[in-house]
């Protein structure tokens, strides 16, 4: 629904400030019927309080019944249509350990796998081997060298690591060397339009070259690559929104999503909690209008089934919320950038419950706590994420009136 | 959402009859937090009956976050896309005293502004002069002529005057000429294309005339032009819709919008009460499938930030509504163009309470009264205000079906 033209026109550069809090994968399904989900079954008083007194809403990332990706959810929060703003993983990945990804790079996001005598895979993860061994596979390609281009292979977490290709005649258009099963080997690169043949061909040559010198590195001695991307060139958010934005996150990925619209990246440890975060976010407040703040750990006791632990996580960001509530943001948003039931172990389609509190202009409604089922009948209805920036900025009066 | 050519495509010119009662600003918010909102607060047994007996919801005007002008906002109540059909003010202010634009005319809004002696702006609205002597201003300005074209000044009300061109060769794309600051002088007519270049400079050579005979007006001394507009031309209600519609309106821009998408304009007096404007809908009913009847001081109160008069407004509706109801429509519609809170003293973006009542197919819902809070959980959820008009049609049997 958003819509950048109408935004450029209606946003504004001075106005109120804006938190959107972010909590991924958010929310959840009941274990069982009759029972409640994550987000209704964790000890919330102060978003409850929140919910009461604001509007909620359910929102939908991507369209009814679509599972997102982090990167789409992400962009669908910032307003961006991920339909029409469609990024590679590579260039996500790249860009969240701190590769910038310029006009004519190709990136890509590599997996450390384990193939047998015969290269057929056995295991597409490497067994997962810890960050530490990874990061010696990847130091093993260090000398490997591709006629006319500067190459770039950095670990990014466990099996993980991304590759950057920057040169004149590259194209990213490339498919997936990873075939997504054991038994087989991994794909030769091949082009998806014939400019692209060149770069394919240099990917093979780097494939050739790092098996050589990944064979002592077993279970690591084989890699596939995936989500070849360039530079996705994203309207930035001074522009559309006119506002200087910062990112607080833990996690690559979410750095890289904000980097790509314009924030600033306020490095934030991976091992720091709800609570450190929010200092994190107090501590540039003063010089930014907009904070995203991401918290990983919702959606990943979500992948993990654990439903406890995941209202566990829920609870220690309600207990950390007065350090952002003291901040007194003229709009706050709470929401995740989709559901992952911990009943599912997965990211899910279900829309998100939301809720928008800027105590000058919100319209109260019936919810009487934040979780699914007192959302549905919120003031917000049920919307697409996109339009969730929109209805901060006007929350925060950055929006001029549309016609006379 | 609407689509006109679907539109087009299914309305049938038989049919019931349809009245859609607007009034101005309908949405507000509470005062205080845990509070009402003036619809809420508002004592209105008829509305309320409507609400149980018939389907609610909240409509939304442009889109999610945006604050409406009243010409969009009625616009896309008519069922046009207000991002499609993007009027200029000057169009609809000129229309709106009753100056007919046809294609080739320009037409502009015109503010009396007051300049010191180096010509800078000291008060944008002339201390918002009363329209008697606005009137004298522009008396001031009758003789003007302008080489090879017919002009019209025409007082519109208090500082606002209406400005019309009619000849050959005529381009509307001309700038603003208000610099929407003080301690300014206002700005040189400027073509924003090249073919404009000739109209640009009757404006000015208009512009300079008018200065020399406001000398004498302080504080009407000197003038700003806004919203160069030609003809829309937009679709009409009798080839779309296949009706044939009337408005029942006390204020010149409503009218106007009315009259740029086919409607008959009703002569209604500006001190008119709701029951005054009623018993017009009813004098003209039998000729007429389509009554438009717009209420405006709902906003007006509202704008004053006068939270009791705005509800008492909403009383007066609601008491005089049996007249409308005495006349049996198939289809009811009861909304607003946007929301005034008296909160915010101003338009807002913020949902509309809506409320369709067609006895023969209305969907009921569980809302008990007309308000915002029970709209949120009606039967027609939140939607684009677009979608009103297809609905309307579709109560009053002027549909066809879709496909066999």
């Amino acid at each position: 629904m958003a819509n950048f033209d109408l935004t450029r026109r209606l946003a504004r550069s001075d106005g109120g400030k804006i938190i959107l809090l972010v909590m991924d994968g958010l929310g959840g399904l009941p274990m069982q019927s009759g029972g409640l989900t994550e987000l209704e079954a964790a000890n919330t008083p102060n978003l409850d309080r929140l919910a009461r007194e604001g509007s909620t809403g359910l929102s939908i990332p991507i369209a009814r019944g679509v599972e997102p990706g982090s990167g789409p959810a992400h962009l669908a929060l910032f307003g961006y249509d991920p339909l029409v703003y469609d990024i590679g993983r590579g260039a996500l990945e790249a860009i969240g350990i701190g590769l910038d990804i310029g006009a004519g790079d190709v990136a890509a996001r590599g997996n450390f796998c384990t193939v047998d005598d015969s290269g057929k895979i056995t295991d597409r993860r490497a067994g997962r081997i810890d960050t530490e061994k990874a990061a010696k596979a990847v130091e093993a390609m260090a000398d490997i060298t591709l006629p006319g281009v500067e190459l770039v292979v950095r670990e990014v977490k466990e099996h993980r690591f991304a590759l950057r290709l920057r040169g004149s005649g590259l194209d990213h258009r490339i498919h997936d060397t990873d075939p997504q099963a054991t038994g087989v080997a991994p794909i030769t690169a091949q082009p998806s339009v014939p400019e692209a043949r060149h770069t394919a061909d240099l990917i093979n040559q780097f494939i050739a070259e790092a098996q050589q010198r990944l064979k002592a590195h077993h279970p690591a001695n084989m890699l596939t690559l995936r989500g070849f991307a360039g530079d996705p060139a994203l309207p930035q958010f001074q522009d559309v929104y006119k506002l200087n934005p910062a990112c607080v996150a833990v996690y690559p990925m979410y750095k890289g999503v904000s980097q790509l619209v314009g924030m600033t990246i306020i490095e934030s440890d991976a091992h720091d909690e709800p609570l450190d975060e929010f200092k994190r976010v107090a501590a540039v407040w003063p010089q930014h209008d907009f904070v995203f703040c991401h918290i990983k750990y919702t959606d990943s006791r979500g992948e993990d089934g654990d439903f406890d632990a995941k209202a566990a996580v829920i609870e220690q960001v309600d207990k950390a919320l007065p350090t952002l509530l003291d901040l007194n943001p003229d709009a706050l948003i709470v929401t995740g950038d989709h559901s992952t039931p911990a009943k599912l172990r997965s990211h899910s389609w279900h829309p998100v419950p939301t809720l928008l509190w800027a105590p000058k202009t919100h319209m109260p409604d019936r919810a009487q706590a934040f979780g699914e089922r007192e959302c549905m009948t919120g003031a917000l209805g049920q919307f697409p994420a996109t339009d969730l920036m929109p209805l901060a900025l006007a929350h925060a009066h950055r929006f001029e009136r549309f016609g006379a």
